[in-house]
């Protein structure tokens, strides 16, 4: 049998155990991985050295150097995301409905944990650790399968969060690392039907369309954001400055930034020409439709590509419109239904702009940056679901689990 | 473009119109399309016997071509069918959390619908109106996939649904019918990432597999259902016998009905010799383990193969265990995890069986033929998951919609 098979088939031999587990025992074992991570960080690093020295070697760049690189300092961070999962409280168990039925069979619809989670990802060993604690918080079993680049460290981790449960209730079989490098392990995960309950992938766009392109087991699709933030003529311009600045420049690298800025044409007449000054001090690149163009002299012309694309970048296209309706035809084009804002002072535009735009997050007057589960208070992100089947949006603990239905009765049969 | 895609496409345009409707404009077409069924009812039967012919020419059953058989009486129900919908609340809208967070920021999470929902489904022509009513109420657009054999049928109730939109406020686009009878319809429908939101199989195993298999669109997974009764050595006989001659003969066709009888061997030796005579005077075949062949000779061996088919039929599987554990390993290997049932009066013995047992409804002293979206009270039934994600069990018109954050705030940045 192969390394993915073999590994998948303990999760599940496990996934029932870890089911019945009380949530003291749970935090019990996680607690214990926080410990033993800081006490056994010396041992991390110096896996974490030789994925480094391999990046190197390979030309890496210094920035995704950077990301893969662990320190005392961020083990001790990563840790501590792990006392923050001990923390939150378990879903598991949560009796979400219950109702009689007049034949007296009495029915409760409780969440129970989905079973065999199989994570997907790349670059940074923290999502090794965030995705294990989460997973055996909700009562799930985990397969991983990280980046080649941070298999090293992704090794070590793993062999000690395994080595530390086995002197706990959760069973080291509940944390699995696949460990070959190679594309076809991720090719077979998809298909593990039976032995995979749901597959998440987080990582770059292509990551993602492999997965969702080939999978045949279910999928929460994370990841992709074109945002957008609509200025309309009423918006107050102070407000219009600081959202805008804030959801380009605070992080693009993110999928809750913005892509495209689109203004109201009279807005764009009294205050793009000062707006696009100070986004261009802030460091932007900017790219233009005509209008905009005129107003803003200098910059590039923003293609239909351009507005395709998420740049992740400190690159901001900028279209007026001529009102909501072409705002709202331009989000429906190119939007991926992430996050999406409108800034004005007129109640009825913003009511129709939060009830038409489909999208997992929609805004008025506040920046699409906010789309993530700590700054939602969810305590924890598995990711930002950008599918709408199961959940949509920022995935707290919840999103981890499904339900069952118990029925009880004293006989009763169907006519 | 093909028709497929044309249909999808403007299923999919039409989607956003949908969403902005009203219940009330909702149940008066719903209500206008009950009507026109009615009235237009000679108008379904002749296309009906088009299709009734064509079958019998190629040789179909005659159970198949009583599913297939529409009357007076059958589309009089299926118009009742409509009307029930109506009476039933609309999900869509619902405010599900409501939140405030520290910086001010206001958070709802509301009900959207999911957008365009595609069918693909066999045989019955009832299951086309079924799911455009069920769509249209949850603001959905529907392109519907039925089964050739029913074409004519179909084509005839959607033209008259088309035809009656075109007098109220669901544009008529919003219900599309693919006419191709081709399998390369379904496999274009799998695709459409982006037009369709998500698909639902309803029929056999092998249209549900291809389905699962081969889609990239998101899936809700109905139906397979091998389902298990285990009568404990504390089961009540009459109770035992009530329940499990219930479960596998009031409709053995369906998937909540039972194929494996499991048996505690001291319950055996006192009371499967009565209890077989029963199933078998009721004109069931038995197959059964070694054990059950000497406490009822004359019956076949039960195999492995036997055990992992659901028969849709009277045969019944017939297996005695040692215990409970015996009977959760049993359920383990070959269950679909959809419905399962225990017999006992030992309450320990209950909950375990109840907490333990993955599916997505598990019974104490209850037949497993309650599995349905009537008998639960939902008002309505699009089918019963067997998946764990997004919905799981029968699944009501909650089932047919997404959520959607909306955040309402006066100049909210992130730090």
């Amino acid at each position: 049998m192969s390394e993915v098979r073999t590994k998948a088939q303990a999760a599940q031999d496990t996934a029932a155990a870890l089911a019945r587990l009380t949530t003291e025992a749970k935090n019990e074992a996680l607690a214990a991985i926080a410990d033993a991570l800081i006490a056994r960080s010396r041992e991390i690093i110096e896996s974490n050295e030789e994925d480094l020295a391999r990046g190197r070697e390979q030309g890496t760049s210094a920035s995704l150097l950077d990301r893969l690189k662990l320190t005392e300092e961020r083990i001790a961070g990563i840790a501590e995301g792990v006392r923050q999962v001990i923390a939150l409280p378990d879903p598991v168990g949560d009796v979400l409905e219950s109702f009689d039925r007049p034949n007296g069979m009495q029915i409760e619809k409780r969440r129970v944990p989905l079973g065999v989670v199989g994570m997907i990802y790349e670059a940074r060993p923290n999502v090794t650790v965030d995705a294990a604690a989460l997973c055996l918080k909700t009562g799930n079993t985990v397969v991983l399968r990280g980046g080649s680049s941070a298999l090293s460290s992704n090794r070590s981790i793993v062999r000690i969060m395994r080595e530390t449960l086995e002197k706990t209730e959760i069973p080291s079989d509940a944390v699995q690392l696949i460990e070959d490098p190679n594309r076809s392990s991720v090719d077979e995960m998809l298909k593990l039907n039976g032995l995979l309950d749901v597959v998440i992938p987080r990582g770059g766009a292509s990551l993602i369309q492999n997965v969702v392109q080939n999978a045949t087991v279910p999928v929460i699709e994370t990841g992709a954001g074109i945002c957008h933030t609509f200025l309309d003529d009423t918006a107050e311009p102070a407000m219009s400055e600081a959202i805008s600045l804030n959801a380009k420049m605070q992080r693009p690298s993110v999928c809750n930034s913005m892509e495209t800025l689109l203004v109201h044409e009279t807005f764009a007449r009294d205050h793009l020409p000062s707006l696009a000054a100070k986004f261009r001090d802030a460091g932007a690149e900017l790219r233009g439709c005509d209008k905009t163009r005129e107003l803003v002299p200098g910059i590039a012309e923003a293609t239909e590509q351009d507005y395709a694309t998420e740049y992740n970048d400190y690159i901001l296209n900028v279209k007026i419109v001529n009102g909501l309706e072409e705002a709202l035809a331009h989000i429906r084009r190119f939007g991926t239904k992430h996050s999406e804002c409108i800034v004005t002072e007129t109640k009825a535009n913003a009511e129709r702009f939060l009830q038409e735009v489909d999208a997992a997050a929609v805004y008025h007057n506040v920046s699409t940056r906010f789309t993530d589960g700590f700054e939602f208070g969810f305590g924890a992100e598995i990711g930002i679901s950008t599918q709408k089947l199961h959940v949509r949006g920022p995935m707290g603990l919840p999103a981890l689990t499904s339900t069952k239905y118990r029925i009880v009765g004293n006989g009763q049969i169907r006519n």
